[in-house]
């Protein structure tokens, strides 16, 4: 490193991690040494290591729960990588209140579009990698690195080459038939809650909604997870699953103190169908 | 937030968290993000968010191993909260020491039944809320602005109105009977070792003592995990099994280096009993 | 504690904590409060609760691939501990660059064998523990406040006495035979990734590379996981599973966005052999 560099002023900045690396090995270990070595002002915040393996959508689902919660300036690192040492890219984004870091493979999805992406860096400046950087665990050699060295206040465009966009999925998008949605699981939580891609303005008014799910039928759209008991179908076997918007704002299937995942065997992916009056 | 907040001092107060949320969906990140950003210099210390599902006797259990070691002043958070959105209320405990913050279900028995209590405030001032807080995810919009204004210097009075008492689980007690004790399960940890609610005082300077669990006898009292193999029963298939004093002050069962729970097949709620001479 | 303490610069230093206690009982948490009881100013990270449970060498490992990544003076607490309350004593060791304290079980092995050592000491002034010790928790109750004490700039040698030598595995080595070698598998990751014996230096410049584990053949030794798919065999049931140099630097099978544990019902010990042109 350069001496310019000692020269920047320390700064207690947020850096959050997000990884699917579990911690049993120690790797996301070296991720937190590797920061803080760079910058010992640095405030690491573990969000969570417990993706599921190269689930890179889960991961999008995941981060788009938290990161606007976080003070401005928070640096968000995020990192799902089955494609390590291929030809993705590492990415930086900055928006109007925070920075992103991590594999340019979709894991920004809902970032690139919710946010005002202010600019996107393909990060390549090896001056800020560590020496020899491994082509299996860029967390530790390059994302850890670049990050510490953003949060000591490097400009963006230090670290790379400007691009037009970055990588997305394209997300099922709910789809509109008369008095009928269709829809999908796009997420299923820890609580085995089923979360859908149908948002919550579109079912905003809407009266007497009767949701399918396999051969399952939910009368009505509960207000909490303590409320399905009282509200959902009458049909004994189903009284214990039923419908609500969650937390992140979609239609969410669950099972009050149980999971709906179990009960319905479902998976991502699954189709559901809602009928209005 | 009205001004007068901007001007209480900022203080660095330590906040522990306690949840059944797991952490792969971003729910804690959100809550961690929720704090930092009402106040920055709050230290967020991570107990655990692998509370079994809906497990508030798990919480309590857990709860009452950790926050006596803390520095004083300390907040410690915890949410287990089947009953979100319905009538349970959200409450904050000011015990001598330390405060605490969480769903009024019994998740605070321990506190209630061992701690001076200062004061009992059920949380109803909206002022201290996310704008708009959901009937699903108290954790992010009541309970983590709630603590971060308390880590603030905000008065416990200011966050709702008093009240005299909390709900509490009528935890089972151990039966005394002549020369015999008769306790249960209540809590099997990470090890797999077996916590009776047999505490460590009713044990003190009794001699010969002779444990029954099932079909299986256990004699003596080990000091340690190492020494079972050394104390316990001669019989051939039990001789793994022993007791011990465990670390939360219960009379607790074990297996050197395995799991009781596996070799017992046992569950919280099964019955010992024990003989004295 | 006496006075002297007091007047000790209160320093913030980090400590790492690895441990096979799972979070969900809170003794992780009552460890966290002692060390901050003690020196509110020193900053906790968490590396792992994780390592599967009395697992001394996984901890072992772990444990090596993060230490030396931490800024100097960072403390490493590591306890993974089924001899807790035997005849194992608990260490402190300086190294050039960290101290390292936990049981004397073989936990540092790795650091005994790769850096240089300035002190080992025997842990064994009670005026640095918790007050009456239990002989099941010596986390909580001994290493915590040790830590904390040793965070807070007490010196080395006031802890106990020093010792020669710390307790070390000897781990498996590498057999050269003429243009093979034979090794095992030492470690399997989160991810299922199998981690062998063999470093990387006695690979380099090497060609033509066949490995055989069980009865399936590798050909060539991969960059990156991502390439796994296309250096590898072409016999097809085996196309999946390739080798590669992980970020440990150690030779390592691993299956292409898969487990090769699960694909080879792989376990710790298994043999491998490669021969070279």
């Amino acid at each position: 490193m350069t001496s310019d560099l000692h020269k920047t002023q320390m700064r207690k900045k947020i850096i959050t991690l997000l990884t699917d690396f579990g911690t049993k090995d120690g790797y996301v270990g070296a991720v937190k040494g590797v920061i803080k070595r760079i910058n010992p002002q640095a405030e690491i915040v573990d969000v969570t290591h417990d993706i599921d393996s190269y689930d890179v959508l889960g991961a999008a689902f995941a981060l788009n729960n938290f990161y606007k919660y976080f003070p401005k300036e928070t640096i968000h690192l995020a990192v799902v990588d089955p494609g390590v040492g291929s030809v993705r890219e590492p990415i930086l984004i900055r928006t109007k209140d925070f920075f992103f870091i991590g594999p340019d493979n979709g894991i920004f999805s809902f970032i690139y579009q919710r946010e005002d992406i202010t600019d996107i860096i393909i990060i390549s400046n090896k001056k800020y990698f560590l020496a020899e950087p491994s082509s299996t665990f860029h967390a530790r050699d390059i994302f850890a690195p670049v990050t510490a060295y953003l949060s000591l206040g490097i400009k963006t465009d230090e670290f790379g080459s400007p691009a037009k966009e970055c990588m997305k999925f394209i997300l099922p998008q709910p789809q509109s038939e008369g008095k009928s949605l269709k829809g999908e699981i796009i997420h299923i939580d820890h609580f085995g809650n089923l979360i859908t891609n149908i948002p919550a303005d579109l079912l905003d008014k809407k009266k007497n909604v009767e949701i399918r799910v396999g051969k399952r039928r939910i009368k009505g759209i509960s207000r909490s997870y303590f409320e399905i008991k009282e509200t959902c179908s009458e049909r004994s076997e189903s009284k214990r699953l039923g419908a609500l918007i969650g937390s992140s704002d979609f239609l969410e299937l669950a099972v009050n103190q149980g999971s709906a995942q179990a009960f319905l065997k479902a998976k991502v992916g699954d189709r559901i169908r809602i009928d209005f009056e």
